[in-house]
């Protein structure tokens, strides 16, 4: 139960009939990772065609007909969550581009931490951006390459951006995947019966639309594919497998496997570290629906404390757009979550949850059970104190939003009132989700090991530095902490 | 994870700022029982407004504008699921109805079983019926009741019809409710801080709004809210109090509490007795989301196998208009659910579900869990066969379509692909609802016993009983055994 | 250029193949008729169809979908501007009933002056009635009949109402049309080609489907469509023709045929009259876009004096949503009419109106008259002053509103800032209708002869008169006047 | 009545309250010139909003909310017919560009011959076009122009361009109309009483805000217009004004005044010039609605034989979107027009036209008239023979759609079934429009001349002229001529 905002999803499928309708089913399956708005392309081998809109897939395609123009046996789609571009039509992916020589789809899950620069450069050379999304950042750089072929211009484009990013374009005969060098954005590769390929932001796109798992494409690399099959390049020497933790934590589906690593597997194993690290006495364990409830089984089991079903989630949530009032909602009129009162009365209760992030939902949620009845609630987080922003496609950037860049422990237990408050360690993360050799997380948020830089936002980070992360950086005498002192010197 | 189509839900407000928007949430709890429409209706004192709608209450209601004309300080609202009727904006409830002397608002859940003999007996009598549902009944029986007074009318109106049944009508001072004679549909009233009285089908409704549950309003009893207060009294002697047993296995919210008891419990409880009736060696218990969550964990716990996630639903599925073709279904493209492959991949599988009408769903279901590598799939529902249709509001009305309607356990087995197949016993679960005293369960659907009888629908069902049923109705020497006999002499 | 609010136009036709399409293109024709809401209900043979919506027909029928469902070879429909009953959806026709003997469908144009009381007396023997419309009465009496037939229990039921009416009704397998016995709302009949019947409120309906004008449904008379061909009975004997004057003045379509006379040459003819009635010297004579243009021509072809197009309407106007506010009306925005300056600048206008009812319009265009640089701007209005409501059908009901029921000529003129104010004469507009022997003009809101009575509105319209009204009905010793004179003396 | 498509239109309005709706109301008087899209783009000093869509004016803008966002005292809009770049909201204008020095909006009437080679160009040097209208091609040139200042930018920019156009700009503090070196697109100031300026199309959007006529913007000047008012400068000076005749024979409103030219006038005087040059003997004259009728009733006038209203156009029509089948119309279902039997009927009718591109319509009316009974039809054009094709924004592109590019008179008139067929003569169209001294007409549909050349559409003019069009250009002595002996060496 979370209040961080969601990054993006891709898909693209190549040579397959009826493309359009399986990067629907795919992009479905990604819902979760981008509800404000979606868009599908295809190609029929001559011409490009798409269709994006507002809103959720099944409101931007709620109709047979809204197939009729998507003909083609290649197709590229996007679910989005704005992690920078305001929410309008016009940032809805994919774009589609006309030249005189040739047509491209394009779009992109992620963030570049120099976006900002490159525009204003390119602008100053007479540049025209017409939405305000990342996305377009790299056409530009791909039209201004003066390397020779397609190909050779993408890799020269993807030279010059830095962050966090998943790409995908689609000509009228070739799909490229790319990612960025620090392995930042997830993207794997599946393959359906007759042997046409998929790109997916996630796994479970691959099982839905009946495909057999393939690879990753990992940091640093270029798939493409073609009427020859798939061929995986490196458009950098310059690579690092670093793969996001809050994948694991909170974004990808439990069904999904990141780096071949099962997400339930690995919440559930957070849960049963989480148990051993942070033991409390209790009569039942219950998880916040859904993100936690993989943790929390996890946690009962170790603890052999009962799991039990104390909140309720209404399963229609999702399509409210009316709101109680201040005063309804004083009276208690609530919508999302409801605690089960028969199951939770006079009971101590341990109330797993993935993430801190603002607080104030987990605070909703410890008040909601003491109503219930609950005689003690001790809130165990199955992940590390979310301390710092994030810049690389999740929408965690803001210092001041942060519980636990504001408060220690003590303050936010106090905070959210609860009986006790305790997280997860760094190490238990890393040990919950036992990434294979060669491979690290990426702990941004948690401690400030920004593996891709931090671009253009360096400047207001550092400005926005509050006590806790200052003490913070200082302890692990992060080169951060160096900035901060030669920033406030002048 | 069923296709039984679900029935109506009913919520009403008296005398609280926000009527409609009170309604509004309340409804919002109660989408579960209906999402074919929705309706509110309220009253300032003077005159009646209403609003009506196809689809979720959050596209009917979807901006604070749809609440301006919905005035007033009581409201009564709707949720439907068309268990008779056919679906138009017309069958839409609330009704509201102006007569020259009063207006009033009225809407309602059940089926009334002698509908069909009393309208065109109406009819006969110069009445012209608008819509089909069977709502308009009562009003038509209220207007030409003899008797003095709208409460007396109401309660002549009401001894006239037959079935499972509540009522809520709206004048511009009196909220009223009422419930069948044998208690077949729930209705809970519940009260705000301010003492605002609240009706509504489950009291998941009432917890969402804030309001404390009082009392349920049983068979026989019309409910009385004006400025003096709540009274209740009675309509018939002829009462029973016999509570639908699917209310429990299926229908309602896990929060709420049908008769008082808790509806997760039950499940819960049903989950352990199955597990000590009908037990197996296995590595792995999974329930079929979401209502069978509850049965399945009490399963694992009784039998002390692990309770995994095995199978998880999309939670953006209810809002899909656009359906794999059979093509794109047989290369295995799917949407709703998906089993998670590296929890049961060469493992022996319980899958608890909480009933089977047609087995379609179930039957997908553990072909997709032998796909996804179980080695064993038992299945274990939490209920007993469900071989006779039901007539009291809940949509399993055609025999044919009933699964052990039509095969025995080991046919339905093979029918499954499932390594073995077991049903809860009748006799587990009255125990595992265990209804206070003086209280039984309806349980129509699993032995025959209408207890309100089949009006105008017994002749269809006799002539449409399958053999199955007819050896049931024979070993249980069931009244309709007898009638099946004497129409076959004929 | 009006602001009378249009009655209702209805179209129906028997046994023709795209029966529903047919109706749509006679129901455009119609569109003038009523913009409020629009209906189609058709039939096959066995069962009967409907689609209803509010807005413009190309609104609510917008897509050949639209059409899919309304499958069958006979069809009614309806345009709306209510005329009683309040604007929704539930008034909007054709309805339809379904009974447990036979379903019908019904439309009507016109208003029922007893409706009120049959309405009060139905109630009280315990009638529901669904909607505000007048058109739901007729039913409710044919049902309660106690005539044998649907035939004979129409015609009973048709005795029993009064007013000015036109009634379409449709079974499965005939088609019905009832004029009331004044014959004040027109309906023509057409045949098609292949010999298919045509019910029609005006001739233009019948032309632009292709069909050919067979004759008129005068009062008193019912026409009965089936397989054996087109039957004309009498309801009544009570016969007496008198054809609505408004309908030539303004209602109808210049290119339609009301009683056999044509609408343009009627309103050409006025024009004439009025020229030789009521001479001026002036430079040129415009006309009030559209339904002026007739009898502004016809104005200067016997004055001999230059008919120019001084006036422009916006041919979008009837789209537009977004009114200007006061204060940039009163810099002067304007958006439905202009005065073209190059016409009428230094000029002496003539500028022809077909009637004046509240005058603000009319005011407005003198004013804009003037301010384009006419000199003098002359007044002539094609029909006589409009001193009294109207009761059958024409939204006229309101004598507070009429100009001419509280202003004589010099004060109107005045009012109007025109340099002088003329209108028709009564036999002026007598003689430019010009109807065939036996017809008479219903002149009721020139001169209050209330053909039909004026029934529930009687007492209302007593206690309103104006002066002007009192000393009108006076003069001419009006049956009204005694009854006000009995009034006031209680 | 004609099948031309017509033009764009624009609208601006510098420093008033309400820029917004006063931008609403003139586009509104603009919508004859574009039905396709329209848009709304502002400034309130700080930053540009905008608002457009597909459709109507008043469909884009349906409630008062849509213009919530629209803040600020200067506004451009624009109403589109697409005369090159297809059909979709991304051409839809204003389009809005955000710099990181500033951000400006542009909207756009008429069409850029070499707008293809400046965009290839472009492109080849890494430019990306978002949209395929014309008017994206001006942004990117004063992008990139290395002049100082915006001014000078647009002006730089300015001079690239050919063809006919109307630009204008909007930036956060001023505002930019241009038009084309020979002024073949209109543009006018006027000025409210306040002392705002407007820029439109058409001094009928002037006159419908309130504001009083000041100038026009003639070819080749650039109207600045900020805090300190009005400049108009020149950005060139090969300067030529040749005002397209279209404006005044259809595109116009009657009440529009084109360089000081009054459109309803010059077309009476066709009418009065065509009745002189083509005199027949006839009953009656009458007029193709609307835009024929000014030309018709001069006809009448000159040639003193009545002036009928023969044809009727349904007002609702243009909101129509469902079309008789072919079945229909071959039963003579039609929608558009009618024709007044009891007017036309055994009558020698003169039927007056304003021009005929492809003739079909012309065909269908003739066609009309004799079914409704005329004995003799009389075609009698008020423009001369459209034998070429246009490229200045108006969308008559083909010379093989264009009836008298393939027929001479004598087979048009067998074509259309008239008794007779004449056109107005060149010296009589010009003579009809008598422009000031200094100003021609550009008569490029009638006599080939070009005035501002054909760039990238000389070579398919060339190739597809027909022996009609070769015949005119040789007898004229046409450098096209030329040209195509050249073309044809090859």
């Amino acid at each position: 139960m979370r209040s961080i905002n969601e990054e993006c999803g891709v898909f693209g499928v190549f040579n397959a009939k009826d493309a359009a309708k399986i990067t629907y089913f795919g992009l479905h399956s990604l819902q979760h990772r981008g509800q404000e708005g979606t868009g599908i392309l295809t190609t029929d081998g001559n011409n490009l065609y798409n269709k994006r809109g507002l809103g959720l897939i099944s409101k931007v395609f709620s109709d047979e007909k809204d197939f009729e123009k998507l003909v083609g046996n290649s197709s590229i789609g996007h679910v989005r969550y704005a992690t920078s571009g305001s929410n309008s039509i016009r940032n809805i992916q994919p774009f589609k581009y006309d030249f005189y020589d040739y047509s491209i789809g394009i779009c992109h899950n992620g963030n570049i931490i120099n976006a900002k620069s490159i525009r204003e450069d390119l602008e100053k050379k007479g540049a025209i951006f017409h939405s305000s999304s990342d996305t377009e950042v790299l056409i530009h750089l791909i039209r201004r390459s003066e390397k020779q072929g397609l190909v050779e211009q993408i890799k020269d484009a993807l030279n010059n951006i830095k962050g966090g990013f998943t790409y995908l374009l689609l000509t009228k005969d070739t799909l490229y995947g790319a990612v960025d060098e620090n392995s930042l954005r997830p993207l794997a590769v599946g393959r359906l019966k007759n042997g046409s390929y998929i790109l997916a932001s996630e796994t479970c796109a691959i099982d839905v639309v009946g495909a057999e798992f393939l690879c990753n494409i990992y940091g640093g690399e270029l798939a493409i594919i073609d009427k020859n099959g798939l061929r995986i390049e490196k458009y950098t020497e310059n690579r690092n497998i670093t793969i996001a933790a809050m994948e694991y934590i909170y974004f990808a589906r439990p069904d999904s496997d990141i780096a071949e690593v099962n997400v339930h597997r690995a919440r559930k194993k957070a849960g049963m570290i989480l148990a051993k690290e942070k033991p409390v006495d209790a009569d039942i364990v219950i998880g916040v629906p859904n993100s936690s409830l993989s943790a929390a089984s996890g946690y009962a089991e170790e603890a052999k404390i009962p799991y039990e079903m104390g909140l309720i989630k209404n399963q229609y949530i999702a399509r409210t757009f009316i709101e109680p009032t201040q005063e309804l909602r004083e009276q208690g009129v609530r919508m999302k979550l409801s605690a089960v009162r028969s199951i939770v009365k006079n009971k101590k209760v341990i109330m797993v949850d993935d993430s801190i992030v603002r607080g104030t939902t987990s605070k909703r949620i410890v008040k909601m059970l003491y109503e219930a009845g609950a005689s003690e609630v001790h809130v165990r987080i199955a992940s590390p104190e979310l301390i710092f922003p994030s810049f690389y496609g999740i929408d965690i950037s803001k210092s001041v939003e942060l519980l636990a860049a504001n408060m220690n422990k003590e303050q936010m237990c106090e905070y959210l009132g609860a009986t006790s408050l305790e997280f997860l360690s760094i190490d238990g993360l890393i040990e919950s989700v036992n990434l294979k050799d060669g491979m690290r997380l990426c702990l941004d948020s948690f401690n400030a090991d920004y593996v891709a830089g931090l671009g253009d936002y360096e400047k207001a980070f550092l400005e926005h530095i509050t006590p806790i992360q200052r003490e913070y950086l200082k302890n692990i005498n992060s080169p951060y902490y160096h900035k901060l002192l030669k920033m406030e010197e002048k």
